[in-house]
């Protein structure tokens, strides 16, 4: 063996243990996992179908999609008794809530990237990934037909057989087929299309600064709308106004005074989800920053130079434009369609699953993220069956001490319960129930059926749907990896809650999402950041908070690293402003 | 006005004044031009051609392209008595040397560009620049025709006139007409083309790991073609070597061993133009790192599967090949074949300029970098005006003190002589003049016209085209700067060599290539540098010159300190391989 040269050494010491590299970085923020080699053995042969190893008895998991869901699921999965097999056209990770940052070279696009090779070789884990697109699922013969995205020689079809298939899809933008748009508008979910308008913003510039043109057109091209008040939106518009004014302001002088963003929002108020002291800050700032923000204005159709809006009022106005990002919401992407309509579902949004992610309607396949939504059981729908097993001696009427035996079961497979009696002050489930009949005494309270319905009445209209954030779908990627992780020991020991409707536990405890807060870039260093229980925070201070909690959640060191110093390369430089 | 905070007041210094920036930055090398605003003026109305500014007389300068040459000359110009147009379809300058590095992600794309507009704006200057491309120049009309390049809102053209044109636009690949090369290869020139490159390369990864394909199928997928054994071709190959065996490796183990590169070169040895020992070594190195170098192997035919080649023993064979990258020269741009064409240039390869980067036939258009030849002047066809101009007594012969007046201005005007006279190891003409009569003494020598032809004869065998690379295109264009900041000046004062064939001196010195050397990067921290005097440096100690070189010569102190962190991140975390 050659000997290595110091530099050698050194930079293999780095490679191999990517954990020295906290030295060189400047934060101790937490994250990094730990790194090691996937086994070298060949694959599979020239079928068509991807085998099971010989004497592999392993249960096969495939997933779909490497955003947050599937990414978390991967990374949290540590069972090494799973065959996976992970399909996406995208073979990385990105952290899509820097894509804004993208979009204007405050964040570099591949800072925010990892591949998911690297976060999947893990220690003793047999996973695989194959970099194709899944057109189709067959859930009655539990197969995927896949698709490589590759464009080297032509698309090539395969087939991947599963025993847990794990759907992490992601959604596409919704046009709500308004005509023009797909055309027309640029979007923000991919890191492509960050890429795609930050070029576009540059080649505004380059336009408008050419000779020949009158002020008025100059103004056309320069006239940047943003339809969608969302977060994505919001933020978009502040990087965009910033930008102008730190960077392109020095490099277009002649053209600085024409710039205009508009802002429109079908809703009363931009950022409708958060608090309402953040949208009115939001939209103050936006005002005095000259951002023009049209609440109430809905999108009627996109042409090539022109959106046209209805307003509140009915009246239809015509905006000429440059360029237009839209950003109003998610769709469901084809192939989830398509799977839907095979099991029933043709007429949800997205996938419907029960409050342990499986598809209702399947039993080998989840689903989480944004193709996926909770449908919570509603305590009225299962009322009958509740009443029966709390009344445990089969007496037709329900007593204090039946309701409270039964309550943490109910609380936990019901959360609506809980925080119904939450939002009443109400610590024990029998002052609810009393409440019906308040002349009797509350330990020798005694409902029948009918009035135990009428005291649950009002509870499911505590369900809520949960938002479509990277929040909640790296959660859920987290819960199910656990719940894979233990799957022989849970089915055992079950720990779920009583099954009201059945016999014995649920194997597991239901997903519960926690809200850790949001955050609203609002551009000039000022960020708007709704935290836990109600807190609201805006200013200087939050936007170091959102710089920390950014850092602090990127999927690699080397992320951190990088996005730490596109940072510091924006407070040093500036932006860069040539258009690749 | 608002109290700004502090954070504000420190980014403004940085972004006001980047010599600040020194402070952050590793090294201390030199480089980094003063930077101010351009003034804010408002662009000509919306007519046909770019309107000459009410009451301006500044003459109209316009230059196109925006690579080495183009910028050099922008960078150098200094006098403010130019109205300076820049057409270019690309709006920043590119470190063209590091293109390679950018195709495996050693350096980022965006690393080593820098605004054509960030580099312009300086103090007192009337510098505007049109992200266009020239499609027509008029020589006749002084006019040039420029499409708007950008994707917008379909293609826009104006006319720009001018008093002096700058073409700089470079060259573009060279395929020989060989079929198949235009539609199947990879190109290495641009930007746009390194980073297709890197999106290929881990393309071809990710589909030879999908399941289903024979070993056959891998192979042929992970072979890589580079055509040209130049510095180009040579440090893709590095470099993509580099890339498999530190970084791919471990995302690909179960492919890496199917790997292969393939390197092709028409002439016996890669890296003609390096010294003998830097070919040799090149070859054994890439021999010993698996690199299949084949000399002597034309191609003649390129397929979406296959590349025919001949050898040099007439055996035509086809090689299967997952990516080609094309690298083996450069060709003309239409543009200037049609401009070569109007002024009776039509069969040469470059627009050829005298030794002022003039072009021939024409009176104030000058080329440079890639797109010109120096056709320099031979001594043989001006030897009657040399004789009779030196032949100051008009005696029709010539003394060697009428020899030693005038060998200056000879030796300047025509550099051949004094090439010729320092590989004689002459000090003297006199001693040259002599060798045809050697029984004369010295000092008393009288030559006729014909003898001093005749001792003349070999002088024009010095003569050398020079290569195209970005320090000869850089250097003409601080030379062409230099002429037009002191334009005035010297045509009072004229400090050129005589004419020998009119009257009068030239207004400048011609201009001479200084050669400070050339690298040539071989992979492994090893490079191979050919520096002035025949001094030739092979090993790690060349790959640090190198470093330091290439980091000194970045156009600004930010892609300087990109460029560097980008070197260090490399170094710590390896190369990315997103497919973004």
């Amino acid at each position: 063996m050659k000997t290595l040269t110091l530099y050698e050494r050194f930079s293999r010491a780095f490679h191999d243990y990517p954990h020295l590299s906290k030295l060189v970085v400047l934060f101790t923020v937490s994250g990094g996992g730990l790194l090691a080699y996937a086994d070298a053995s060949p694959i599979g042969g020239p079928q068509g179908i991807v085998p099971a190893e010989a004497g592999n008895k392993k249960k096969r998991v495939v997933v779909l999609g490497t955003g947050w869901a599937g990414t978390s699921f991967l990374k949290n999965l540590e069972n090494p008794d799973y065959n996976v097999q992970v399909v996406s056209p995208r073979n990385y990770f990105a952290f899509t809530p820097l894509l804004p940052s993208v979009t204007c070279g405050t964040v570099e696009a591949r800072s925010i990237v990892e591949p998911i090779r690297n976060i999947v070789r893990k220690k003793n884990m047999d996973i695989r990934y194959w970099e194709a697109e899944c057109f189709k699922i067959d859930a009655q013969n539990k197969k995927i037909y896949c698709r490589s995205t590759n464009n080297l020689n032509g698309k090539k079809e395969f087939i991947v057989e599963y025993d847990y298939l794990i759907v992490a899809m992601g959604a596409r933008s919704n046009t709500f087929n308004i005509p023009g748009v797909e055309e027309n508008c640029k979007f923000l979910k991919e890191v492509e299309d960050a890429q795609e308008i930050r070029r576009g913003v540059i080649d505004c510039f380059e336009k408008a600064s050419l000779p020949n043109l009158s002020d008025e057109e100059r103004k056309k091209i320069l006239h940047f709308v943003v339809v969608g008040g969302g977060p994505t939106g919001v933020e978009f518009a502040a990087e965009l106004h910033d930008f102008v004014n730190e960077d392109i302001v020095k490099l277009y002088p002649r053209v600085q005074e024409l710039v205009k963003i508009t802002l429109l929002e079908a809703a009363d108020h931009i950022l409708g989800m958060f608090d309402k002291r953040i949208t009115e800050f939001a939209e103050r700032k936006f005002k005095r920053d000259g951002i023009d923000v049209r609440t109430g204005s809905m999108v009627v159709k996109v042409s090539d130079k022109e959106i046209a809006t209805k307003e509140r009022s009915g009246e239809v106005s015509s905006i000429p434009y440059g360029m237009a990002v839209w950003s109003t919401g998610i769709g469901t992407r084809p192939v989830i369609r398509d799977f839907m309509q095979q099991i029933g579902q043709a007429k949800r949004r997205a996938l419907a699953t029960d409050e342990w992610l499986r598809v209702e309607g399947t039993d080998s396949i989840y689903a989480l993220g944004d193709c996926a939504t909770i449908n919570q059981r509603k305590v009225m729908e299962d009322i009958s069956a509740i009443f029966s097993k709390a009344d445990k001696d089969n007496s037709g009427t329900l007593t204090a001490k039946e309701a409270r035996e039964v309550i943490s079961d109910i609380c936990e497979r019901y959360p609506q319960v809980e925080l119904y009696l939450k939002n009443k002050k109400l610590s024990d489930i029998v002052d609810l129930l009393k409440e019906s009949k308040k002349d009797v005494e509350k330990e020798s309270i005694e409902l029948n059926i009918e009035e135990f319905k009428s005291a649950l009445s009002e509870v499911d209209s505590q369900m809520k749907n949960l938002p479509a954030t990277a929040q909640v779908a790296a959660q859920q990627g987290a819960y199910l990896a656990d719940c894979f992780n233990r799957m022989e020991e849970c089915e055992k020991n079950p720990e779920g809650p009583l099954r009201f409707r059945g016999t014995g536990r649920h194997r597991f405890r239901p997903f519960r999402y926690k809200h850790f807060g949001q955050f609203a870039p609002l551009g000039g260093e000022q960020t708007a950041a709704q935290l836990p229980w109600d807190w609201v925070s805006i200013g200087h201070s939050s936007q170091w908070l959102w710089y920390s909690v950014y850092a602090s959640k990127q999927v690699s060191w080397r992320t951190r690293t990088l996005v730490i110093s596109d940072w510091t390369r924006r407070f040093i430089f500036g932006r860069d402003s040539s258009r690749i």
